[in-house]
């Protein structure tokens, strides 16, 4: 990252999914698609660019390459706990694009996987307990309590 | 987006946000900065990058560009609706930021701007009134009801 001090967490995050092709590889593999042929066909991105996506991401431990037959060897990719952890983030980005693109039905969301609802994301305050709308957000430096 | 019909709205959010300059202008004006010079010195980021990417934004509805001083003319970036309404996904790649890669302290979070206090995220199920863990999450098609 560019030279000062300022790191954070976002860039550390962002090293690791921080290209649109990152997330939609992500987004395949949360809706049941393991394999690259499955992945290429669903994205139509080019097989080299899904090769070094899929490395990098595996590389970073948010998914793992799994052997699943042995001749001819094939293998998967699955998330790791890693992995299924950006599903918050994912959820978000998902429904901001909801809430301004909205020309259609969002032909893909994240649902809970025993009752099938799609899920809600809720930003709240411990202290306040309550609801925090986006226009109560502002950004701080962290202070050690 | 490559040739096929599975878009969705993480698309256009990522037609949008996609890339990991944009993320990083968006958090440093949650911060509080709101001129060019200002976010430059923050990011390092090259001038022709920042300019590039801050008009992509102002363009996409996420910034206004509003005119702080007369002689000579000068202009501040200023979070839309649609822009502060990405607060939940900043939150939600910024904790997962902080929970995999906490190496030191996290130097910039997301607080409530009434008390201070970081924000929490939640995933919850309205049919089961429940927090869903990232490992109860999968993707799914939607169907109209």
């Amino acid at each position: 990252m560019a030279g000062n001090d300022h790191s954070c967490s976002i860039e550390a995050t962002l090293a690791v999914i921080g290209d649109r092709w990152s997330l939609l590889i992500l987004r395949d593999i949360f809706r049941g698609h393991h394999r690259f042929s499955e992945i290429q066909a669903e994205l139509g991105i080019a097989k080299n660019l899904l090769s070094d996506r899929l490395g990098h991401l595996v590389s970073a431990g948010v998914l793992d390459r799994v052997q699943y037959q042995e001749r001819p060897v094939r293998h998967e990719y699955r998330l790791t706990p890693k992995g299924a952890d950006l599903s918050a983030s994912l959820i978000a980005l998902m429904k901001w694009g909801d809430r301004w693109y909205a020309d259609d039905t969002p032909p893909t969301i994240l649902v809970h996987n025993s009752c099938g609802t799609p899920l809600d994301l809720n930003v709240s305050c411990p202290t306040c307990s309550a609801a925090v709308p986006p226009g109560q957000v502002r950004s701080a430096s962290y202070v050690e309590s």
